[in-house]
């Protein structure tokens, strides 16, 4: 009898829901539409239907050890509701633990899907070889989960880890948040995006312009690709992403020390453009980092040799892909107190 | 028969020795110059009979329960060495806690001196009544210590909290560290001193330009006099500071989510000219501050009543001064596992 859990992936776009077992396989994956139009009370009667027939499938053979859901925006942990969720509009100070918990009749884990996914690649992923990691999750927006001695740190209401508003220029971008210049403002898909039309507006990026205008699906994917053909306009963008994540890096390693930062979510997958100057600034920016940085090779690479002993600081891609905030919502009851 | 232990505060200026007792009663303190030009085997001389004088004179009444030692500077805790250490010059790379131990033929706990700092305001000043806590220290430089569940909290190598480093201007002044824009570079007393002399070059601080000329003295307290008597152009210096500070608590506030932010230091003291501008700063630049911050009036006094309850960010004032350093150095035996 294998004992599992059911994580929830609650996105904007996608509503997520798996059967994980305890060793960490996904036994079976059910991929929605969130439909927020639709409404917040239609998007849970979804998400609770899914969770029961799970439930119901895999129940008979194996022991059902929680349920662990993962939402985007700034949760409250003491009310399980959401404080801020630019992604799911209409869901501020909506009760969305209890209303969970009670149409399932059952207790669940609510978590930032940020904090979800970097334990998702804490059990499974990147981060499986050390006990302190902090994960950035560059996404719509940039998320970021901090896992310290093997647990979320959640700081005093959950809270924490919203290292995509750490502030990268105090006269930078105006951000959802309320405030300037967050990270987020130059390293999430929609500031890739927003940086390419800034430059189309001023005329200085042909090729963009061009991609651009041909393209409904315009985004950071083709901005990638254009910087990748030698583009020079689309990998100063992505030299200004770069550049944005090695300041908040550097922040991070000077605040906390920690021996790994794993980038994930879309926008990873444009490492080779960003990476160089991430790095480069990173160095400039911490001295920790300068005396801990791996050898060259070892920094490019997924997994480290040497991160088990915790000499060096490592900075590398997630490895768990778009599953790491569901694994990691489902390993939340398994870890649970 | 009361248990103690002592503490040493090794500073750049100063080398302070006490005899703590287990509930925070300082038995007696030996204040010696450091006299750093005659070299570190000599103040490792002064150092260790200071500790003989107090264990002999305590030892035969009290059980002495070890030794803790707070340096400037960032410590690889591996080696018990020095990595950087721009006020005790020449001492990188000296074995500082081997050379304690073999003089003292005893154990003793090598911390960096903010770390001791923020864990002597834990234990009994400003941060008492939490659990979390981080302390910035405005000194010469800006120091900066974690406390997490209690506990200080190391990173890999013990180099956490080097809060002083955090980048507030990409471009801003370089700094000793060998990066630039530094907070240090803003809210220390050095900086303080530097934004005058460069506003007196810039021929726009005629008071400030007086009370340079008459006073070999010159530096952070005298500007903060002038700030209080209403000059413009030192109340200005003291606006930036607050203002990097505010940069620097949001991006802390961000990441950790903590209740509680303790400033001590000798540049604490000018609280009244750079707190306003640093709070609105804060505010400014995390959405977390803005939905946690306490009324107004809590968060000008040094005891929040609801900072138990971990409702509020607080911000204050250290209490303990110039102790706080050699308290926590005396705290780190008494709770060392």
């Amino acid at each position: 009898m294998t004992a599992f859990a059911i994580g929830v992936d609650l996105g904007g776009t996608n509503l997520r829901i798996a059967a994980v077992d305890t060793s960490g396989k996904i036994l079976e994956k059910i991929t929605t539409g969130t439909e927020v139009s639709r409404g917040r009370d239609r998007v849970i009667d979804d998400l609770c239907a899914a969770v029961r027939t799970l439930s119901l499938k895999y129940g008979p053979t194996g022991q059902l050890q929680g349920i662990g859901v993962g939402v985007p925006g700034i949760i409250d942990m003491r009310t399980g509701m959401l404080r801020e969720s630019p992604n799911l509009p209409g869901w501020e100070d909506y009760p969305v633990r209890d209303e969970i918990q009670r149409r399932l009749n059952s207790a669940v884990i609510l978590e930032n899907d940020a904090n979800a996914a970097a334990l998702g690649e804490k059990w499974l992923g990147a981060g499986a070889d050390v006990n302190d990691m902090c994960m950035l999750t560059l996404g719509t927006g940039v998320g970021g989960g901090l896992v310290l001695e093997g647990r979320i740190w959640h700081g005093m209401l959950g809270m924490a880890a919203e290292i995509g508003h750490i502030n990268i220029e105090a006269d930078g971008p105006p951000c959802g948040c309320g405030s300037r210049g967050c990270l987020e403002q130059y390293a999430s898909a929609q500031a890739v995006k927003r940086m390419a039309t800034e430059a189309v507006a001023r005329g200085e990026a042909p090729e963009l312009a061009r991609a651009m205008s041909g393209d409904p699906e315009f985004g950071a994917k083709i901005i990638y690709q254009l910087a990748c053909q030698g583009d020079g306009p689309a990998q100063k963008i992505f030299d200004r992403a770069g550049w944005a994540l090695g300041l908040g890096l550097a922040a991070l390693i000077n605040t906390l020390n920690l021996p790994m930062f794993v980038i994930g979510g879309g926008v990873a997958s444009a490492w080779s453009a960003f990476a160089p100057v991430m790095f480069e600034t990173a160095r400039s920016y911490s001295y920790i980092y300068r005396v801990t940085a791996p050898p060259e090779a070892a920094s490019q690479s997924s997994r480290n040799p040497d991160s088990k002993r915790e000499k060096y600081t490592v900075i590398t891609q997630a490895v768990l892909g778009s599953d790491a905030g569901l694994i990691g919502a489902a390993r939340l009851p398994m870890i649970a107190k």
